[in-house]
């Protein structure tokens, strides 16, 4: 999303992979709106979108404070969020008895920017991992949509083509939402990387068959410990990758690292709207966007957006500061020394 | 389905939840169509079709040779299918130069029967390892629809419901086709068994939760070892259930065994059209089953049908004649002395 004219700049995810639309939100509540509906997402992206949000609030001269709680109630997993608005609220300070306005911007603008610089560093020490014609597994979407400009566990991919690498992509779907399906595959046709979309369960299989490589997903929040919340569905890939001996990786920045939360058990996962489950949205034969029921009128859904991939499951995080192992002590060490990485 | 007037009735999966309609096969070819398209699913329906498929050819004067290879062919994966139509075939003998079709209609109905009643005894065996309450995590369809009258998988929940023991469902929806959100979950509403729809990949988190107590699903070949194939997710569900030491049953009639495959490598997985991933079918909100489009027009799909779950991960076969471990000892054992089991 971006900064433009006073408002928050941002393309509507929700249509994609048919309509590619822009949209603007103008005050918190839309911002906040933008988020909850799941038209924002990805868990750097929320992060910058509340920033920006916050931005918002000083020129419509909305309470920061309440913004601060209305942005940070939209979704309760990602803690890119929380991070994103707290930079932006040590700004300042105030002028007079008024917020400055252009302090928050201005660190709006730069947690944006130092979230691209991520990114695109997590691309630089992830493509390392990479052999030529690696076959890499990523479920949901942690590409451009989900952190501007490299994405997080699609970096390494995009950086290793464009070394010559000729990555091979498998896009697993992402149920319910389809973020794999819709924006994942749209940005691989987008890139020209080679890839072919899977159901969900059908990851396993082809682990089992030796075909899939390296598996690299995003994630929501890392926990102290190294357990680490991503959409629903990742736990699932890191046990067959387990279970099949392949390498399973979570690419992130470190704002994504909550080491207040001690372990996976700790992490709030967000149980959303079951009409995620029961209907699904797409393009009809005659163009139009259209959801359709799949399940029967009495049936009742639960639907956690999230699941938690123990410590234990993962072979490394790949950041901008390098590919830390999941452990306690290497996590700690980070955040004491982040330069040395 | 069944026999009427000289054809083979069917109730046409494809609609449900959302219609209930039957339909009617005259030629080999309609059976045969109503199979690959999947109009008629499950393992052991599809071999007490085919087998039904055989005796209208007698009708119609078709060759009995060139039905059975029509039929044969329509899906590579479940073992069912041939076990039904070579029981048919073993009927007889040729009346003069003809087939005898009474021979070979009645070997169906035997057939037919035979499966129901190995269902009902799955139950039977099956409703002895719930408790009272016990929640269980189902994937596909393994109901009335696959197998009639009670089901493999689903038939001990039936049994245990009837016994009063209270029995909760997870319906994982089965991506691609979603025979668990569409066609289970329809069986559990009209059964009136407390359930809930789940995305394939919430089955692990749930298990990890500790909110499932068993996963139970049925099966399309059984090798001589215990590799098992089924719908595609259940060996994601499996290694889900090993990790977190939750039970996982196979329900299954000993037609599904095929000791002459050694093993799961060795059992053919049938893949299918892309369409199945890029469309999703349902309803409308004008009442209309329509299909979408959620995948990008230039993505393409891999989708295998099924998957092979190795037998080191399955605690059972609960099957009509008990419950039999997941060894080829074992395995062998009950086809020398079936009665004994």
């Amino acid at each position: 999303m971006w900064w433009e004219g006073g408002a928050v700049g941002y393309i509507d995810q929700r249509l994609l992979p048919h309509r590619f639309e822009s949209a603007t939100a103008s005050t918190v509540t839309q911002v906040a709106e933008a988020i909850t509906g799941m038209a924002v997402r990805g868990a750097p992206t929320i992060g910058v979108m509340a920033a920006y949000g916050i931005a918002l609030a000083t020129t419509t001269g909305e309470s920061l404070s309440d913004a601060y709680d209305t942005l940070l109630s939209t979704r309760p997993t990602a803690v890119n969020l929380k991070v994103g608005l707290d930079t932006v609220m040590a700004a300042g300070p105030d002028v007079g008895d008024k917020p400055d306005a252009a302090a928050i911007l201005g660190a709006a603008r730069m947690h944006d920017n130092s979230e691209v610089t991520a990114a695109r560093d997590i691309g630089r020490h992830g493509a390392k991992l990479l052999a030529h014609g690696s076959r890499v597994l990523t479920h949901c979407n942690a590409g451009w949509m989900a952190a501007q400009d490299w994405g997080t566990a699609t970096s390494p991919i995009y950086t290793g083509a464009r070394e010559g690498m000729n990555p091979f992509v498998w896009v697993s779907e992402t149920r319910p939402r389809l973020q794999g399906a819709r924006i994942t595959a749209w940005e691989m046709v987008n890139e020209g990387i080679d890839h072919r979309l899977i159901a969900d369960s059908a990851g396993a299989q082809l682990m089992r068959q030796r075909k899939v490589d390296i598996v690299i997903t995003g994630a929501d929040r890392i926990a102290a410990n190294g357990d680490t919340a991503n959409k629903i569905g990742t736990y699932s890939h890191a046990l067959a990758a387990r279970a099949n001996g392949i390498p399973f990786y979570i690419a992130t920045p470190l704002t994504t690292f909550d080491t207040d939360t001690p372990d996976g058990e700790s992490i709030p996962i967000e149980e959303r709207d079951e009409d995620e489950m029961v209907f699904v949205e797409g393009l009809t034969d005659t163009g139009e966007i259209q959801r359709v029921r799949v399940a029967p009128l009495e049936t009742k859904v639960v639907n956690p957006a999230f699941d938690v991939t123990p410590a234990t499951l993962i072979t490394g995080f790949i950041t901008e500061v390098g590919v830390i192992p999941a452990t306690p002590d290497a996590i700690a060490d980070v955040f004491r020394h982040p330069i040395r990485w």
